[in-house]
């Protein structure tokens, strides 16, 4: 079988979801460098990949593919050795599950890629930044991380809907997070610091998902590192106050 | 078997989507109108429903959910007489409509939804308005609406993805444009006037669901009615110029 190809750039938390779940369920894989910073998202080429020119995308024999949710439920629907756990096969668990997959884009997705597009990302992707649209990303962000905590996190399960495995949903969305490391270390713990259960959960995330999940957050830590050697803190662009 | 509950308030597009879901394939339910211009989604009693105080939710039994999609994908699935149209069992399919499915969220959804909310319903919900979001949302709704119609309805067939018959995200997509009736013919028109096949695909869910379809949406329109006869035109507000 040929492997599948996956259009990434393991700077976009979706893409690295993608590629951590086919390292973990061994799911043979070309991995394609799509370089958002050079705009190699809207190529031509790769509009025939994914005509809404973003990544991640898919590309199965002739079977093509975009949203991560879409390609995360479709891999572990159709590789065999994928375990139940990630997308299980009783309908209520998993309508469970796609109630958080659902949920994800208008809230936790919202709030966190708004929040870096509009504070850190912006000047190196040629964007305009909005201060409103920032300061509304912050509120959606910290009211989903809440809603993370209180809904989805009851008791001491170790992932989500305390189920004692992961599932797509607990990768997607500690991906999504993962990508606050951007904003600085200050601002990423006034986020989290006050949600030890969301903590405890990403750690569990990460150790399910070892080494994977550290090799495809590499690069992220670099951009953090070189974005903190240029430009102001992001904390003083934010204005975070002591109430956040 | 008892009928399962339905929490809805028909002026919401995903609300109409599932009721007209369950209408057209006969499933038994019990519609439990949450009415959101009295704020009903934000007592205790509801949220003990859908913690998130937005509507659809569902209860079949003891089992809760929320998010339309989720819940059109649960009723297809547990309810034996939905046919496979709705959502095919075909992995190729299925993984096309979930594609359609998450992209709603972020891009026909957010667009439409959000001008909607920034232009005629905010005074009625006494949010603020920003002229910044609704003019971001506009821009947003005219490229999903050209997606929609380049990408999903290539050449004449009746439905996305070139399908004979609708699936639930010809049903969900088509509920949220509906919803444009809101801001007025003449910017409704501004909208999908230059969009031929879009006006055609509505019309051929319109007539797949019919008479469920006209049945769901007849508050909308009396909503419509109700706003137009109060407050200047959306079209003034919007300042919507010719290039639209
Ligand atoms: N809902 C989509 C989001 C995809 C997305 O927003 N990708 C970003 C990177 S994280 C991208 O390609 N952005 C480039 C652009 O939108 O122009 C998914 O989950 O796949
Ligand atoms: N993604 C959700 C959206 C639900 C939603 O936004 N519902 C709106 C009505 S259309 C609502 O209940 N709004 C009240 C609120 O958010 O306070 C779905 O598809 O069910």
């Amino acid at each position: 079988m040929q492997p599948i190809k996956v259009y990434a750039d393991r700077r976009s938390q979706p893409s690295r979801a993608v590629i951590i779940f086919c390292w973990v369920n061994q799911i043979d894989f070309e991995e394609v460098t799509v370089d958002l910073f050079k705009s190699e998202h809207l190529t031509p080429e790769f509009r025939k990949i994914n005509p809404m020119g973003q990544v991640p995308a898919i590309v199965d024999g002739r079977f093509k593919l975009f949203e991560s949710h879409a390609i995360l439920r479709y891999l572990a629907s159709v590789f065999p050795g994928v375990a139940d756990h990630w997308y299980p096969a009783d309908l209520f668990t998993r309508a469970k599950i796609e109630s958080i997959l659902d949920w994800h884009h208008s809230n936790l997705r919202r709030g966190a890629a708004t929040l870096v597009m509009h504070t850190v990302l912006a000047p190196f992707l040629g964007v305009a930044t909005s201060p409103e649209a920032a300061k509304q990303a912050e509120k959606l962000l910290m009211q989903s991380l809440g809603t993370i905590a209180s809904v989805w996190l009851k008791g001491d399960a170790k992932f989500l809907l305390g189920s004692p495995q992961p599932s797509i949903a607990d990768l997607s969305l500690v991906c999504e997070i993962m990508q606050l490391e951007m904003l600085g270390d200050d601002v990423r713990d006034r986020f989290l610091g006050a949600h030890d259960k969301i903590l405890i959960w990403m750690d569990n995330v990460k150790k399910a998902t070892s080494p994977h999940f550290e090799e495809a957050h590499e690069l992220l830590f670099q951009v953090k590192a070189s974005m903190q050697s240029k430009g102001p803190a992001v904390s003083a662009k934010l204005k975070i106050t002591s109430k956040l």
